[in-house]
């Protein structure tokens, strides 16, 4: 009997597509679900000619792989992953390679790497995107783990996945969880370029009054330039769809986000790794607030008011401004991603490939941009850059987009109109470039209330300092 | 042998104050420190003529009580406390109350309630602000736990706290970790109060180019009004402090806060609630970004330049604006601090007192203010409210305040400085007060690239659509 080269546990929207492209790419495979009626949907729908073997049990799909068998998981992040990996382990032997290639949180893979090291498996967390489409014609993969299952499954998977300049956007990020991270930093990117784009329609629609087809022709322009992206690409669709009567379908669609954790995952991790996440960090917000509808719709009837338009003659000028601003905030959005995975990298002992990580993000995923590719660049010049915003291409091009990125805010806050994810990082930005901070008050107060001492300017880091604030205001050096 | 009504153990500032509080209120107590030069210097400075007895041991400390025995920790949070429970346990019986007056992590609270209720122990968490002066004087107390305990202790507590309009500024909060849970978003809001007073400072002096003894005199003004409070009062004192060499101190002082990890928790559960605490998170990553000084310094190099300022003529009109601008935003931090105590008491099943929140807030505390006083009357009118910014009088409040705010913000980020609090609170307001939000587009995206699905305006909340934005536009309700 002919055996398999990959068996995939589970055939649902990504497990199926990705079973498809390995079928098409001409790797021999083996596929088990729970539910037996979506294996045969799924042999009946694309079985036909493929060479797909059908297994009825997870035992029976491990005695048709290969020796070392590699077993792919494509199943719910949770339970689903802990209890199927229970399930195979009796049929399993040392050097067999175990890939999770669903969401899972970067500490549950981390945890299982370890614990089935110790039993002799790879385990390899990999996080997959692109959606349905990206799974079938060419995702977006970031395996981490172990490092001993890559020279197996290396071909495999930088076979099936996207290509850019004729590289695979399909590279290895680490031991343990480092894959798995990797995705929920592309996750929460995914979050604040979502959230950049919401805003800046809002802002085109209701600052400046443009119909919805302005907007896309604006959007579909821009996807021409810097800002050319699978995002910006399928907001012009987007705008451009029309209800069953005629008007824009947005429009009809309700304003409230929904969330499946990534983000709030990557907000926390950033504040355990005091990494000031800003834009994703308010993205993640503006979703919650999103959420409260019925709070929302009678604070407006309590505080709310019809924003005024600019006049038609400056809407060219604002449509300049909002590219500027949605270019240079996304540029602060990835610094802070960037900043975030170099801190993580620091803690977890993980020798990041920041430039593989933009290569492998330049395609078949949701965040694939031209502007991936400038990152890759930036980090072909200096590997280990301070951040992005420190990049010489990367400030002059902020630098460029400033004056418009402040118009932009500012008709943001003189029309009333929520733009967080903007204004945001445009704060973080002065903040940034700022050699001398406000936080002299707040060490001034800390040290008032609390006796935490400050540090002075003119003396080195390791001497602290007390003022008796409220009483004779003298100051001590502690020893 | 007379009995002592309190144990306390650990002598440290707070320990040691709250020691004196109690003795001078007329409660004889024992007092016991791991180590013992402590305790015999806290003798010799406080002890004669006082009903203190000292303890040479923690089962010595135990034999001195009455029964049901009171004893409280002042200990670091953390294993500390754990050891000290562990140590104690053998001498307690059924009955007895343990009293934890760190700054404990809620959860752990949580779980030391269960834990010791199994054994018969009433354990106490109790938040105490109002730093060294607070704990002498008149603290702030947030007690929370076993229930059973309050008859008990309630006295001696409210006796020592700060009292306002004659009440005690000490209530009891609910079961479990509801007092350190109150505690930690107490601090959460002081990170969120220090930064909006950091950034107006840094307008004040970059932007408008005031004098520190300018600065000072305005924040000493303000503290006659509605910004009436312990921190805006003791900002005005430090702005007046004056350097050896006559020149303001603050400006000598090292601009990279600390921070001791409450405004990090209280950032993370408000994530985890989902609820869009955005001030005091933006507050939080403000500390982080502070604390990357030699990377600022750098970037400042590259992309920095000095703010332009406003002319003389206009300081009055910008000062006007500062003021309402950190009054609304003190709003806004406020109004998401009290929305997570109420999702965090559904959650937690904690009748959380909001009315008496406000109130053990209103004084003794790091955040005591007139404005606490408001907030209490607004509960006192409606004890669950949509929000604070719903309240009649909050909602004519922030719309006085509203035109000032959106000049102060534009002065930010036009003359480049950063106010990350000031803009993130009024972005929030403006999505808060929107009928129809951005949140549509990002539905559209999420249903275009992974069919996440969307609810529709004209159509119940039950009924979920996908549309085939990229093939032929059509719409399928889901089953």
């Amino acid at each position: 009997m002919t055996q398999s080269a990959i068996g995939i546990v589970g055939l649902g929207v990504m497990g199926a597509n990705l079973a498809l492209n390995l079928s098409h790419k001409g790797f021999r495979l083996s596929v088990y679900n729970r539910t037996a009626a979506l294996t045969s949907a799924f042999m009946h729908a694309h079985g036909q000619g493929r060479a797909i073997a059908v297994a009825d049990s997870l035992q029976d799909l491990v005695s048709q792989l290969g020796s070392p068998r590699v077993i792919l998981l494509m199943v719910t992040a949770g339970p689903a992953v802990e209890a199927i990996i229970e399930q195979l382990l009796p049929w399993l032997d040392a050097g067999d390679i175990l890939i999770d290639g669903g969401n899972s949180y970067y500490q549950d893979t981390d945890r299982r790497w370890r614990e089935l090291a110790a039993k002799g498996i790879h385990f390899v967390g990999m996080g997959v995107s692109g959606g349905e489409d990206g799974a079938r014609f060419g995702p977006s993969l970031m395996p981490g783990g172990a490092a001993a299952a890559w020279p197996t499954i290396r071909d495999m998977f930088q076979t099936i996945a996207a290509q850019v300049d004729g590289l695979p956007c399909c590279q290895w990020l680490g031991d343990g969880g480092a894959g798995h991270y990797v995705k929920m930093i592309h996750n929460g990117i995914e979050y604040g370029d979502m959230q950049l784009i919401a805003e800046v329609c809002h802002l085109m629609q209701h600052a400046l009054g443009l119909s919805h087809d302005a907007m896309a022709d604006c959007f579909a322009a821009w996807n021409g330039g810097r800002l050319e992206s699978y995002l910006v690409q399928i907001t012009a669709l987007i705008l451009r769809q029309r209800d069953r009567d005629g008007r824009p379908l947005v429009d009809s669609i309700l304003d409230q986000a929904g969330q499946k954790g990534t983000g709030v995952w990557t907000a926390q991790d950033a504040l355990d790794e005091a990494v000031p996440l800003t834009l994703i960090t308010e993205a993640v917000h503006a979703r919650m607030l999103s959420a409260r509808k019925s709070e929302r719709l009678a604070a407006a009837a309590l505080l709310g008011s019809v924003p005024t338009r600019v006049p038609v003659a400056q809407r060219a000028m604002y449509l300049d401004a909002l590219h500027d601003a949605l270019y240079a905030a996304k540029l602060v959005s990835y610094t802070q991603g960037f900043m975030l995975m170099q801190s993580a990298a620091t803690k977890h002992g993980w020798a990041l490939p920041f430039g593989d990580i933009a290569l492998l993000w330049r395609a078949g995923c949701i965040i694939r941009s031209r502007f991936l590719g400038d990152i890759k660049n930036s980090f072909a010049r200096d590997p280990v850059p301070p951040s992005l915003l420190q990049d010489p291409f990367f400030a002059a091009e902020v630098k460029n987009a400033e004056a418009g990125w402040r118009k932009a805010v500012m008709l943001a806050v003189g029309h009333g109109i929520a733009a967080p994810a903007l204004s945001s990082a445009l704060a973080f930005y002065d903040g940034y470039r700022c050699a001398y901070g406000s936080s002299n008050i707040i060490q001034a107060q800390r040290d008032c209330f609390g006796a935490h001492t400050y540090q002075r300017l003119d003396r080195d880091a390791a001497s602290h300092f007390h003022t008796r604030w409220l009483g004779d205001g003298g100051e001590e050096k502690l020893p």
